[in-house]
């Protein structure tokens, strides 16, 4: 029994295709995990829709997830930890970790001169999680916030390696740059794929935090601390260890998971969530 | 009875904000017409979902419009418009017309050397529907197509006088004046903000039709034929010929409102859209 629980998989939500990058970090660092992937693409974007809608929103999505015989939940969301972890705890019974805390932890680790920026979409910015967070940890340290709603349609529109994306980064990071920030959190899970455009402009000084490859580490010691980390390593013919929703059957979330992840994802089954 | 259904107000929906400017346009064009908008913030955007999701959007709001004792149904998005026109019908049982037929048949009618130009979603392109419903009246126009995933976000972002802006219309319209279309349609309702913007660097040789425009006046023509319109000037004092009903509580919707419409809008009600 004890076994079988180990075994069962991980739920991870997003508001969309984000969320993957949270997903490629498990997958690169927990390989015995399964994990049940909810991406909410007839709802996205979150970042910029209010509180009440984005709690109702995951509300539905744990008990989704609940259906699937899951261990325990990652956000893989920003805006839904910013704006509803509290609530996804409650609805869960079950161990959950969002985005923002283990991101939050590795910046106030990793900053000398107590100056750490922060980029996000306007509802994460708005409100002030990362602050309060790093602020709770340290006082000392100055945040400095800037939403970036360009950012994911851009990401999604695949311009990476791209000057109008190099023009639109130097706007939006002019004002972290003018307040000397020595570490820089990429608050929104779209953000690592422009990691290399921003280390360009940025330069070797400015740590970057990815919070997904944070939360995939503080997932690996939160499921050892509660005895519910699987420890047999997977059947390599095991058909699907990792499973795919959407609310939407968008042909762009498949492209994007083969772009990114390691695995071929063949199949993502659409969840008619407004029932959930 | 007669003049009662002629006083009762035109239901206009759109994913969200953009459909704004079709209401500005019928405030405008109709000023004895009253308004009960519906934006569909909390499940903005349309343009990247599929064509189901987007039907049972779109009935779900033609259900909540007629709540509101409505005589016309005018769909405000390009996207509902080239995805779920039949069904809004069907589902409305009385007179609709969408915003793509009236700038489709003016498009016809500006164009000297038959090529068209279309930038608009990426599912109102994908959906072909101006490209159909042009060559439905002339089989000899070329009409070339563009989607500009990036342009939504960054009207948002208020962005419309910015060397950014341009550079991105620049890498959109490449293709478009590569074809040498005289006539360009702004097909999606967030473009007419980015008028000026596209009129410099495509210059006075090119005709934009704003079907928001084309939209006010064909609903005129359709209001006089069915006997529907109201010919009683309205009250000055009467308090709120125009009704604003939103599905999250975004901010921005009164702020976006406010900055097009030459009203003021200081109260948009939050309706639980997914529960018709």
């Amino acid at each position: 029994m004890t076994e079988k629980i180990n075994e069962a998989p991980i739920g991870v939500f997003d508001s969309g295709l984000g969320g993957l990058t949270v997903a490629r970090e498990i997958m690169r660092n927990l390989p015995t995990e399964r994990i049940v992937y909810f991406g909410d693409t007839a709802r996205v974007p979150y970042g910029s829709k209010s509180k009440d809608t984005i709690v109702r929103y995951s509300r539905q999505i744990v008990r989704f997830l609940k259906t699937q015989d899951i261990k325990a939940i990652v956000i893989a969301c920003n805006t839904a930890t910013a704006l509803a972890i509290d609530e996804v705890k409650e609805e869960a019974g079950m161990p959950v970790i969002g985005v923002i805390d283990p991101g939050a932890h590795m910046a106030v680790r990793a900053t000398r001169n107590k100056n750490v920026g922060v980029i996000a979409t306007r509802a994460t910015i708005q409100a002030r999680t990362y602050t309060t967070f790093i602020n709770n940890l340290d006082p000392e340290i100055n945040v400095i916030s800037q939403a970036c709603p360009l950012l994911v349609p851009l990401v999604e529109e695949g311009w990476l390696h791209d000057r109008i994306t190099d023009e639109i980064l130097m706007r939006y990071l002019d004002d972290v740059l003018e307040h000397d920030v020595d570490t820089l959190i990429l608050g929104c899970t779209h953000y690592p794929l422009l990691r290399s455009a921003i280390k360009k402009l940025l330069g070797e000084q400015v740590t970057l935090i990815n919070p997904a490859y944070e939360t995939a580490k503080e997932l690996e010691k939160m499921l050892a601390a509660s005895g519910l980390a699987n420890v047999r390593p997977m059947d390599k013919n095991e058909p699907y260890p990792y499973k795919f929703f959407v609310s939407d059957d968008a042909k762009k979330f498949k492209d994007f998971a083969n772009s990114i992840l390691p695995i071929d994802v063949t199949n993502a089954r659409v969840v008619p969530i407004e029932e959930y």
